[in-house]
């Protein structure tokens, strides 16, 4: 793929979010749930937020696309994550899967290798989380990695550029990797995206509502121009709303506003370099 | 009911609400919690919010009001819930239901189904959720409704006045019915509430903070009084933030300014047309 | 301690947290989790919030500090609450309880009698809650209150005094009393902390991100300096941003602006007063 048909994608697919609302659920964390439906609905989607296992299988059948984050488990998860993943291959949606905080406790660590027989087609994540789960699922050679602390990553995103294209081959699809400069790649074509703002490690939700962003973009578009798309976007939005707040508090704001004023061609022209493996 | 007399009920109301302060506890969604709180404390009430069925029945005693929201279910809200709503019945407190999801998985079905016999004073909803009800608790002849879709409406307020009007009068309370124009029945008179902003739906959680809101003001008034003040002041406070705001962001910030600076009588004056069966 | 050497150890924690990024986790409620996590990133902390049983010993170890606040219960807390507070004082970790909503229901009582054997080093609460701790744990004579009616008190500081010192000789530690004038004592020296905002009431939250900045600067000082300092910051940051703002809505905004912009000589030169037993 080249620039220009990259742009092309991103163009599309920020445009079809606007003119379907499409309907991109979420089993998600409780501390960020607000920003990711805020975020999705600031581009143009629609947002719905469940926790119950039968209600996990009915929006992967209503959803366009859907959002699995690990950051605060239930008990019910147990059940909820397995039938709604099993669903969701059975119906072959995208659907982006965020491994926040593995290594927290025992259940995260068994979703996530269950999820492998019916994996996610985007994987967003911290380069610490992405290593992880990539060694977790045995897809790539050990890399040299201290594992996540907590919900921070500890690894650069150039550390995670060989898990990530493993895994996007292994899931047939795309992952997203967030870091200074963050990476997108399907497996062969790996985009660096340039832009965001340091402000965006100083509010909670970030990431999160990144993904439920990509969950959005990829009810219209396939799981690569989706992740893109969302990294896209918020490298756009961040780096606008820095010039105009004034702390981290009126950061979230002013990027929200920007999420929601921003033009096809805005997040589409936002630099970026492309390297075909 | 004539004009002038809706408008001094409303007027009090709101005064009312900010010189007593009343608690108005919630059994509410994850999502949207927070705005729900602040919401119910920028017109002047208390929020506290709970899961447990000994904290529901507790908090129905505290309470002036109280305000029930399906949006994200737990498990233990099949005990909750019912325990909850039949303390209220007992207590003859006014509360507010918000039948949020209705269709996503069994357990909302259920658990409305079961509040027929224990039914709100106040249901705040969409269209599709109003007509919903109605056909669930089967007090209105079938209307023609695609059904709920996730949390968005596929109906318009006016196909929902029919089955608005039967649960009023089969609760013995007010049904407020969201949208462009928003409805407001006690099953006799019918008040139309103009203003309000497209940004409300480009925010996650206008209708459940709409919903802690009427539970502020059922704490101080009367079902109907308390659902068309609420209505009223999110119109107000609606349509001065967008005047004010530059995208989705702000608008939620210049719209809980609003709600906290709206007058008593930036309330009342807010243009509604009334219409008797 | 004298005023000098109080603001020398205000200064040093601010900066320590700053430059540290220490990860403050925390068990808190669905309601304000967000701006307690947003709060403690603000300051330069790292967040990181769970729910599950072996998840609460997991960021027992890896947390500088933690912070418990029980405003939500779920029925997993039986089990979270006492393990993680005993792998706690096993690790002789600083860490902040919350009581909020002690008197809804059964469990926050049980729960909070069960952590007089492992208690926290910094209890922060509004008066009404701390005299009902002191109580329930009968470490101090009996004092007149009316006890937590929701989540707000009804008492005021002045009269949670005695029971506060007697609170902080009994942890060991430090105790907080959030209102007009604000009190943090070690059991021996009590400060006064002046300024904050009428608006600190009506947002949701400001107690509960105040308890998760106590456990950020916890996890680089002592628990009177964490207490102290949190509170100086809380009332400096408030007192700005009510100059800022326009309402509840923006209040909130600027409010963390100012807690991501206050110097540590900001914090220190907040006036407070100095009372010695």
């Amino acid at each position: 793929m080249n620039s220009s048909e990259i742009k092309q994608r991103i163009e599309k697919a920020v445009n079809d979010a606007k003119a379907k609302k499409p309907l991109a659920p979420s089993i998600t964390n409780t501390v960020t749930v607000n920003l990711v439906a805020n975020a999705q609905l600031a581009v143009g989607g629609s947002a719905a937020m469940v926790y119950l296992p039968d209600e996990g299988e009915c929006v992967a059948q209503i959803g366009g696309a859907v959002y699995l984050n690990m950051g605060t488990l239930f008990p019910i998860y147990e059940e909820t994550i397995p039938r709604t993943a099993k669903k969701l291959s059975e119906l072959k949606k995208n659907w982006v899967l965020d491994p926040v905080g593995l290594g927290i406790g025992s259940l995260r660590t068994k979703l996530i290798l269950g999820l492998k027989d019916n994996p996610p087609t985007i994987i967003r994540g911290n380069a610490s989380e992405i290593i992880a789960v990539a060694k977790l699922w045995n897809v790539s050679e050990f890399e040299n990695s201290n594992g996540p602390v907590g919900v921070d990553s500890v690894d650069s995103v150039e550390s995670a550029e060989k898990a990530a294209r493993a895994l996007a081959k292994f899931i047939h699809g795309a992952v997203a990797v967030s870091g200074k400069e963050d990476l997108v790649t399907d497996g062969t074509t790996t985009v660096f995206s340039k832009g965001g703002s340091a402000y965006l490690e100083q509010i909670t939700g970030a990431g999160c509502s990144l993904g439920g962003v990509c969950a959005v973009y990829a009810a219209v578009s396939d799981p690569f121009t989706a992740a893109l798309t969302a990294t896209q976007i918020y490298n756009f939005a961040g780096q606008q709303a820095e010039k105009k707040c004034r702390g981290s508090g009126s950061f979230q704001v002013c990027f929200l506003d920007e999420l929601n004023n921003a033009t096809a061609q805005d997040v589409a022209e936002n630099p970026f370099t492309i390297k075909e493996e």
